[in-house]
């Protein structure tokens, strides 16, 4: 397979995450296939952490399509996990995944089954609307499509934070449907910086629930330094980004 | 809101499902929203009947936006469900409800924590990959279009097939994946007539399953009479459809 631009990826977390990395590298039951840089595999490491699991992580470029890790994962995308010999892949899955494996451990899923559901039907809003939504907004080169598919974003953002009850999504309790907003919310100064995004566009309580976010520790502990992120997020601004969310968006397809 | 064509359904369930409906039109706790053509419908509808929950069937005609049912789903969308006074949507999200709520009835998703989340990778391909391929194959007007969807949506098939432990997806037992993808397996003879399809194309075992599925007691109990669909998919056919699916399959979107 030719190298394509994608592979450029600064090769290790940095700051916080840096030593969050540092701090998981011996073997362990549950193996986490990850690169630092990618929102979706933020969104396990982040249930890792929140459920104080014991876990290795290993970091991956998974633009390179090596042949190891094509044998973990035959999609060629991350996070990845392997347990019991066993590989499993998709973020949303696999944090549901933890819940089911773990019972002892913090849950992320509210006990009551209509609460349950809630937190999952607001997931896959954030999966389906906004997270499409958001990747469109960077990718979108004319003005028009641009402002487009940012209104599109803020219109995501505002009907997810209608459902937060406060503080967190489902109530005192941090659950996976935090998780699953968490890491673009990290990323959202990208769009502030190029795509004309502004807290206030969403209004209400968004800035309180975002500020909790972004400090949560969790959160810190698994967000690597800004300037990487932007020189990956600078391809998918030209539209370059050949990855399959960015192949995806481009096709209008569902992301992968 | 004006009257849009998609309105015009023939307004009640037909055949073996017919009778079903009459078999549940008392009150129960469990009320599900349904229109008797829709094939996320008829998902809940087949983990109900597995599950032989006692539930009320009440049509409703979802093009309509009556204000009654946009007070239960906002969204428009059925199927819907109404229990202890609460209201939820999105057949997969409801799926999942019942087996947490009534873990006393049959369940319809493996133990093994890893075997479940195989169950939920290959329900996230259907709904992905699958479906959205589905309505790209029935909406596409050049026969060059027609023939990438179809190509996508054989594709898609082949990898689930590829999943399927046999008999069903999880070996022994009848699970949400094989529901998921049961209401298309219904109407793929409209592709059939239409698009090109055969069971040739998809090949392996396909028939074999295909056959399971459309034979299985659950599928035949919640199925109309092949005509009644027809009427409803010559729209999608033509392009001229104006549900929601339909729009977000014209604007390159992942499905509602
Ligand atoms: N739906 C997947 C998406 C994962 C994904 O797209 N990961 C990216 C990195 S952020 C990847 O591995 N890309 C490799 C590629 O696109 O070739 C999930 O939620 O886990
Ligand atoms: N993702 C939803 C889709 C439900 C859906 O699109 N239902 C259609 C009928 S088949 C509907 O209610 N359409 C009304 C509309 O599009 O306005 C689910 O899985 O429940």
């Amino acid at each position: 397979m030719p190298s394509i631009v994608d592979e450029q990826i600064h090769p290790h977390a940095s700051g916080e995450a840096e030593k969050t990395v540092n701090a998981h590298s011996t073997p362990q039951d549950l193996l986490l296939y990850a690169g630092w840089f990618c929102p979706f595999v933020q969104r396990t490491w982040l249930a890792l952490e929140e459920k104080e699991l014991p876990y290795e992580y290993r970091e991956v470029n998974p633009y390179k399509k090596e042949k190891d890790f094509l044998e973990i994962n035959p999609l060629g995308l991350v996070p990845a996990i392997v347990y019991q010999n066993k590989a499993l892949c998709e973020s949303l899955i696999i944090n549901e995944f933890l819940e089911d494996a773990f019972p002892q451990a913090k849950p992320l899923l509210p006990k009551d089954p209509l609460e349950r559901a809630r937190v999952r039907l607001w997931i896959d809003h954030v999966s389906k609307k906004f997270n499409a939504a958001f990747f469109r907004t960077l990718q979108a080169q004319e003005e028009e499509k641009q402002k487009e598919a940012l209104g599109e974003l803020v219109e995501a953002l505002q009907k997810y934070l209608d459902q937060v009850k406060g503080p967190w999504f489902s109530g005192e309790v941090f659950s996976l449907a935090d998780i699953t907003i968490a890491p673009w919310i990290i990323r959202l100064y990208i769009l502030e910086e190029h795509r004309g995004f502004k807290d206030e566009l969403v209004g209400g309580r968004w800035k309180e629930y975002e500020k909790l976010i972004k400090e949560r520790p969790s959160v810190l502990k698994t967000t690597s330094e800004p300037q990487y992120y932007m020189e990956i997020y600078q391809r998918y601004l030209r539209n370059e980004a050949q990855s399959e969310v960015a192949k995806a968006t481009r096709a209008g397809r569902a992301l992968p």
